[in-house]
């Protein structure tokens, strides 16, 4: 199988290579994208001989080009869109690992190009969710879920009927300050932020972790992927981490997906989608872990996931300016320009300031994008 | 869908009832077979008014036919036998709930007639394993579980590749006696034994449960139901009842199923199978459950774990023997005739009298069966 990989230096794009590694030649990397770490971009150019790659900026590439001259190379926008529909070869899979809206555009691309998607960039279908259903289905193409909870939905999904679901129940670990009254998150730092309890993952999801946002995103994506309405999509706090979402049956039977944390499990599903093929990693030992716990998410500790489900609802450009808030926002807190509870202010204010449409169109959700973050960045830098 | 319901008056019998009356006209209960309780079945016969009833002893019959001349009778091994081959109408369901070896009977000749099971008698696959997957194949029909774990495996399952099995995680209560220690055992009394924390069943399978008896039955069943190896197949012990059991695949990924513990789920299932039907129980709550327990599962004191795991690697009539000795144990202890911890005595020693044969036939396990019955009850009476 061939694969194009967007944002092949990030934690998931790394650990999508480390599934490539493992497999024994069954996966060949034909294109790659990343953004601006050149050194881990020469490694996986040594390592697994890509025939695109693209950065973020122009300046990377030029000094990338000279040492690999038979590579073909892009940058940008542009250069993201070619790494997502290099030339076709058959059976291939688009791996979009990107973090932030500009995934959306290239997964657009790709699915018109008849090309499956094992989808990482929550942000496709939380800003551009009605558009990529209506191109799916024009396109006849696979759109799989790298995301834990949403892996471990399809998998407890496995084939069954949708009109027998009754709810989705998507767990979340609390993240970072689950334990931390409101009063002590007024001073949490970065660093606070970025030691999540259980998964290793990027700083972005990492912050969204802790704010909830990331649920509330993950809801959003859940009603998109499994065509499940918002008032059957539920959310319970769940520490250990272990039981990754569940589905309730109208014959009140649950199924529920278990496993160490890990996410090279959902993306080695994802590779191998529709069969399951073997990965070597951690047994879940269920007399060791002991027991699993199961608590309420609190909307009042959490307001930022109440936000984000009913932007969800709102549809049309609701839910692209709470992503593009999110992104700017959270860009912020990771530079010390603002402190952590600011996070849901700005947000707040974005949804206050930018009002919704909801006819939508691409040009629409890139333009809201840029507007909301331009507000905020020249407001709070 | 018609349905033939063996053992229609016991706890799965009974549900399985509930379920008819609650499916609106959906199933029709053909025929019917009890054992020896007259009330109950002229009960059912009244609300369900099947074409065929057949009871344990010829006297109950009598009284029964003076009162529903149009209904066709019969009696003992040949009326349960009747009543599960009762005339072909098309859409036919076997269920099989009676408790003991003498569900195996009718089971064969059922399938013989091409007609799909829906298993509550473990015996069956204990004692018939063998003989049965041969069956099922030669005659291409449907086994399908009603016991809780094994429904559970099979939804688990969802028409996964066996070969993406890694391990078959059977849960158990620990039964009525869990948190006793061996001292504490040696005076528990048949109604202590009675009063299980979590599943309202028969008689015997409570007995079964608190001995652990019951878990290395299910083993056995689960080995010959889902083609997978003894030592493929874990237990382990889990207070709650919530998880009815596990799958491991080869990819780390464990499917569980949940559900409060009501046997109406796995009924349900198992009549409207493959398809998933309603069922309006009570949904799960996790967050009231709040947390949920796993334990190991001791050989040290469940020691007739291991004998019927050991028994079933066996093969032969070595299964045969040690449910032989169980059916009888049980009721002589049900019966006050001996004490709780001389169950695991009298299954020992009969395992040690009674040799193994790995030729087997129906008729050897039959007359082993009895044989083995036999002794036990002129030693011990």
């Amino acid at each position: 199988m061939n694969l194009f990989i967007l944002g092949v230096t990030g934690n998931i794009g790394e650990q999508t290579l480390d599934i490539v590694r493992s497999s024994k030649g069954k996966y060949k990397v034909v294109s790659v994208s990343g953004n601006n770490n050149f050194e881990k971009m020469k490694n996986i150019i040594e390592e697994f001989k890509p025939l695109y790659v693209s950065m973020g900026k122009r300046d990377i590439i030029i000094r990338l080009e000279k040492l690999y001259p038979k590579i073909e190379f892009g940058f940008g926008r542009e250069g993201l869109i070619k790494a997502a529909t290099y030339s076709k070869l058959g059976n291939d899979l688009v791996v979009n690992a990107v973090v932030g809206s500009v995934g959306l555009e290239p997964t657009i691309e790709a699915i018109k190009k008849g090309r499956n998607i094992a989808l990482a960039n929550k942000e496709t279908l939380v800003i551009g969710g009605e558009i990529i259903n209506k191109l799916i289905k024009k396109h006849n193409v696979k759109l799989i879920p790298i995301d834990s909870e949403h892996s471990a939905i399809m998998q407890c999904l496995n084939g069954e009927d949708s009109s027998t679901i009754k709810n989705i129940i998507i767990t979340a670990s609390g993240g970072s300050f689950r334990d931390k009254t409101k009063e002590e998150l007024k001073k949490v730092t970065v660093n606070d932020a970025l030691n999540h309890p259980n998964w290793s993952m990027g700083a972005k999801v990492t912050i969204d972790s802790a704010t909830m946002m990331n649920k509330g995103l993950e809801v959003i994506e859940a009603h998109y992927l499994f065509n499940v309405e918002y008032e059957n999509i539920k959310t319970v706090m769940h520490r250990e981490s272990i039981v990754h979402s569940l589905v309730e049956f109208h014959d009140t039977s649950v199924i529920a997906h278990l496993g160490n944390p890990d996410m090279r499990v959902p993306i080695n599903y994802a590779l191998s989608y529709p069969k399951r093929t073997e990965y070597k990693g951690e047994a879940l030992d269920l007399i060791k872990v002991g027991s699993l716990h199961f608590e309420e998410l609190s909307y009042k500790k959490y307001p930022l996931l109440k936000m984000a489900i009913d932007a969800g609802k709102s549809k049309g450009l609701n839910p692209t300016t709470l992503n593009a808030a999110n992104e700017a926002a959270v860009n912020l807190f990771l530079n010390g320009k603002i402190l952590f509870l600011q996070i849901e202010e700005i947000i707040r204010e974005s949804l206050d300031v930018f009002k919704n449409d909801s006819e939508i169109s691409l040009k629409k959700i890139l333009d809201r994008d840029l507007k909301v973050k331009d507000y905020i960045y020249k407001k709070y830098s």
